[in-house]
């Protein structure tokens, strides 16, 4: 994130984790420019950082962002509210900015109150640990239950830089899924033309991350723009920079998924539209007989079918076409090739649905359903 | 089933099932009257069975329903087809009637062929164990994973009885769930009061199941009138008896869900309208963290939050309250109770969801997500 010029970020541990992990993340933008764009979870139920931040980016600029991990700040009433605003206030006094030009962002259980008395220390104990070198201790800063912290970057030969880090484990759905996103470039840009980037972005890599079908009341996808290199970007190849850092991000959030073993992508070809082809794959994605099924490498292609049969998208029944790993188990909606012949022992699975009713496709990530996904998350907050 | 008087059954060993175990059963009515109605999956990739029998039941009368355990037929293409076609000629043989008087209900994995050879001489050897006394047996015969069979009956002072049989432990989803069930009754009824009174029962009974989000391919629920009872029944009292028993049958279901360890009720109150509660419900059910939460004897009440917010209800997020096993964890979308105060240690937990925002209620029964589900469904055709 700080690969990109005029950036400074820092990770420290302000205690609001048990654990002791590091917890409280800030990343700083020096300009000269201070255009952002951000994108929010769709959840009605939203979090109290989401609120305030949505509402700061309606001047198009952000001067600094603030993350912490250990406690979303979700359903926490007014209370909840003035805690997101204190943060933002001690924020803006330790950089000399305003409040209004600091984003939060909020990661952990839902409900409970963040502790208020460590996390202020702990944004002065950030600011003094603020250098153009901390990116990477900001990105380790935000996990929960992530295992590796996740970062990606972009460089032009025009000499900007999209850099970007991401959290997110759980909870992983559209619209967008439990994470927290922060893109920065020192490409010169304003926030119109970010917003237009970075929406055009998390449609195709973040929106089409369905790890577990839940969605978040937290999830937060900022792009801040520096402008420090100079350059104003080609603005196919700036666009094409944000969507290779966002699937890149996107990519590593499946990978990293609580207690997945399969990471698997549904491409849905030949359907009428890009929307149905979206709304196949992402029913196919949430079967959990499917997910299931993939997690004991058992090629059960008519659990696909059966996800299939339940949408709305324009098919034939008795045209559609199953291949998991590149073998045509399914043909005209009945038996295909001998299903012995799917190899699953990779960690990564592609099954291609052939709905054989257009020209539209779309693809989505999700991952299987694993005993150690019911025990992760059936002790989260106990 | 043959509680109801004009009604003869049988469950036999066919041996279409690998373990030996019964998987072919046959109802009879031998009338005076044939009225029936059916109600059928809505997915769109339906079994070849169920395109049967959705035809034959056209004529408003059934003289029976032959059902194997064993097979799904579905998505076995036009063969699939007239091996369902075959069973019903085989019957009709057997019994000296019409095949268009005969259903045909399959349940078991997809994508396979019936054997054939085996099943048809089944047919031949149900035929010869009808018997007045055979609904236990038939009962037994159409389980697939579940771990008991599933029969209900009411009966009337008037004289008239409704009595039932259920199979069904995964793919366990609305509209309908995977799930057979044949309904009997000695009452006199036409095909259409029939109709009306099975329709409204599974809209608030089977309809209101969702173990797992999956909908099946083969999901049939018929009710077969013999009359032979000789009393016409008030119309009101046949209505509830109908729904008293699919009630009765769908709670067992839930009961009995695969690897299941608590049957969860979602209370949605106090909300705009009847749909609207429906879709709250039914989308809190499917919430995968809420029911590990729910397995680990979590009252994560976050979870149920999160998921109210991705429904499009009517509803004010800070007017939102829950209540886990009776207890108001959640107040105005914030803290309430101490969720200390929460046991879960029964099978049954009950979640309620005030929205606030109207009079209208419904209720949907899931279950918990457990290791057991995974492991059963993991392995379930290999």
């Amino acid at each position: 994130m700080t690969a990109a010029k005029g950036f400074r970020a820092a990770g420290v541990t302000a205690g609001i984790k048990a654990s002791g992990t590091p917890d409280l993340a800030l990343v700083v933008n020096d300009g000269p420019s201070f255009a952002a764009a951000g994108v929010f979870t769709s959840n009605r139920v939203k979090a109290a950082p989401v609120l305030w931040s949505q509402q700061v980016l309606k001047t198009g600029e952000l001067a600094a962002v603030v993350l912490n991990s250990g406690g979303a700040n979700a359903c926490t009433g007014p209370g909840g509210f003035q805690d997101t605003h204190a943060t933002a206030e001690k924020v803006a006094a330790e950089l000399g900015v305003g409040a209004g030009e600091v984003a939060v962002c909020s990661t952990g259980l839902i409900g409970v109150r963040l502790p208020m008395d460590l996390l202020l220390p702990g944004v002065e104990q950030a600011a003094a640990a603020l250098s153009a070198e901390g990116g990477e201790a900001a990105a380790i800063a935000i996990k929960t239950t992530d295992t590796v912290h996740k970062t990606a970057q972009v460089t032009s030969p025009a000499g900007w830089t999209v850099g970007g880090m991401a959290k997110g484990a759980g909870m992983l759905a559209p619209g967008l899924a439990t994470m927290l996103v922060v893109i920065t470039t020192d490409a010169q840009a304003g926030s119109a033309a970010l917003d237009e980037a970075l929406r055009a972005a998390t449609r195709t890599t973040f929106d089409r991350v369905d790890s577990d079908g839940c969605m978040s009341t937290n999830d937060t996808v900022l792009l801040l723009a520096s402008g420090a290199s100079g350059t104003v970007p080609d603005a196919a190849e700036f666009a094409e920079a944000v969507r290779t850092v966002s699937a890149d991000l996107a990519r590593q959030l499946i990978g990293d998924a609580e207690g997945a073993s399969k990471d698997i992508r549904i491409d849905v070809v030949n359907a009428a539209t890009e929307d149905e082809a979206v709304e196949v794959a992402r029913t196919i994605a949430r079967n959990n007989l499917l997910k299931c099924a993939i997690h004991g490498e058992d090629p059960n292609w008519g659990r696909v079918l059966a996800a299939i049969g339940t949408t709305r998208a324009a098919f034939d029944p008795d045209r559609l076409d199953v291949a998991i790993n590149g073998v045509w188990v399914c043909r005209d909606g009945g038996v295909g090739e001998d299903r012995d012949l799917v190899s699953m022992k990779g960690r990564e699975v592609v099954i291609t649905a052939d709905l054989n009713a257009g020209q539209a496709a779309a693809s989505v990530w999700t991952n299987d359903l694993t005993a150690d996904y019911v025990h992760e998350n059936s002790a989260y907050s106990t």
